[in-house]
């Protein structure tokens, strides 16, 4: 059971998508027809396949076979706990990292331009976050206005790196938000409109200020 | 073979490294061993272990055993390679992407101050790129010089993740960079300098504004 098998396997599953063979969603061929095709042991296969399903490429449903799947940026949340796990970054990194992506999507949006739609939906999403203060529905919806700014970039690779980063993020947040007094919530609050004022009138650095006390107010309270 | 046994033998290796009894370069129990302990099938464990590798945490050496190791961004590289391959994303994408990063990561440096040893570091990564024009050591030394900059923000999470990136960024700018004749190389080198010109004096809109045009050049050529 060689190494070069394992990758055989994989090679020959990434052939099939780069041919568009394979399409999200669709069942791949059975273990058992890959292991013959190949002249590759089952385990070998099952193994290469469990791999693919660790990448995020592939989703093995008992029973029923293995489909061709997108959680690519469930991956890479994993590699980011793994990398906490191990002492390889801290909370304080990747909240630094994270306010710092902000500023870069937001002044991103100013600087290229923002289509109509797409500020429609950040103010959209900053008024459910209004409403939702004080409710359960809080930490999504404040998930959901962050996400909002990233996905008016309309870059998938930004938007699927800042998935997973929003990931293992929002579990911190998450905490904080429910702890959270009502001044504090005023506060956050303040920042989110601002930052969507600096976005609508194209005021990069009102939008960055605004950023900064959002972020200074959430990492005083971790 | 259940999906919950092999959670289990991933579990058990994740809490082995969270409690500190393995470091990166040790060696991992054997399979035989995890096996017994947990009374999990030996095929389970090393499709788990094999996982893991995937992931990037471990290593495994034919005939020696398994190693725990560190190549997550490794990992996230070949995260990317899957997108780039199933159409999520494209190389447009991941260049605004990277353009934008390094807008990101000098207005950090500059805003949040940048050591000396940082900035000699970067200095010097500027003039071993200078020297190195028209040999075959340019591709290098323009990926060494942007690392540079990378390194200085000393957040290992960025780093991690922007080595990623560069890893699939850098076979198209070295294609480019092969092919660039003098007076593109001369302009490439011009914004290199502007850009460190910005870090150096404190000037961010300098500094962006060359990072803008280093880009531009770039892209173009692609």
């Amino acid at each position: 059971m060689g190494n070069s098998e394992y990758r055989k396997t994989i090679d020959y599953i990434l052939d099939l998508i780069r041919g568009g063979m394979l399409q999200v969603g669709d069942k791949l061929p059975t273990e058992r027809s890959i292991s013959e095709k190949l002249g590759i042991s089952r385990n070998t296969v099952r193994e290469a396949l469990r791999g693919l399903e660790i990448l995020g490429i592939v989703n093995g449903k008992q029973g029923s076979g293995n489909y061709l799947t997108d959680n690519i940026s469930e991956s890479i949340a994993k590699a980011m706990d793994v990398m906490l796990l191990m002492n390889r970054t801290s909370k304080e990194e990747i909240c630094s990292f994270r306010r710092s992506m902000e500023k870069t999507v937001c002044s991103y949006l100013i600087g290229r331009g923002c289509s109509n739609e797409n500020k429609l939906n950040i103010v959209a999403a900053l008024n459910r976050l209004k409403e939702s203060e004080g409710t359960s529905e809080n930490s999504i919806a404040d998930r959901d206005f962050h996400y909002s700014l990233i996905y008016a970039t309309e870059n998938s690779f930004w938007i699927t790196f800042m998935n997973a980063v929003s990931e293992v993020y929002m579990r911190w947040i998450d905490n904080f938000l429910i702890t959270a007094d009502h001044s504090i919530q005023m506060l956050l609050q303040e920042s989110h409109e601002k930052m969507v004022q600096g976005i609508i009138t194209g005021d990069t650095e009102f939008c960055l200020k605004a950023i900064d006390s959002h972020y200074d107010i959430i990492e005083n309270g971790f």
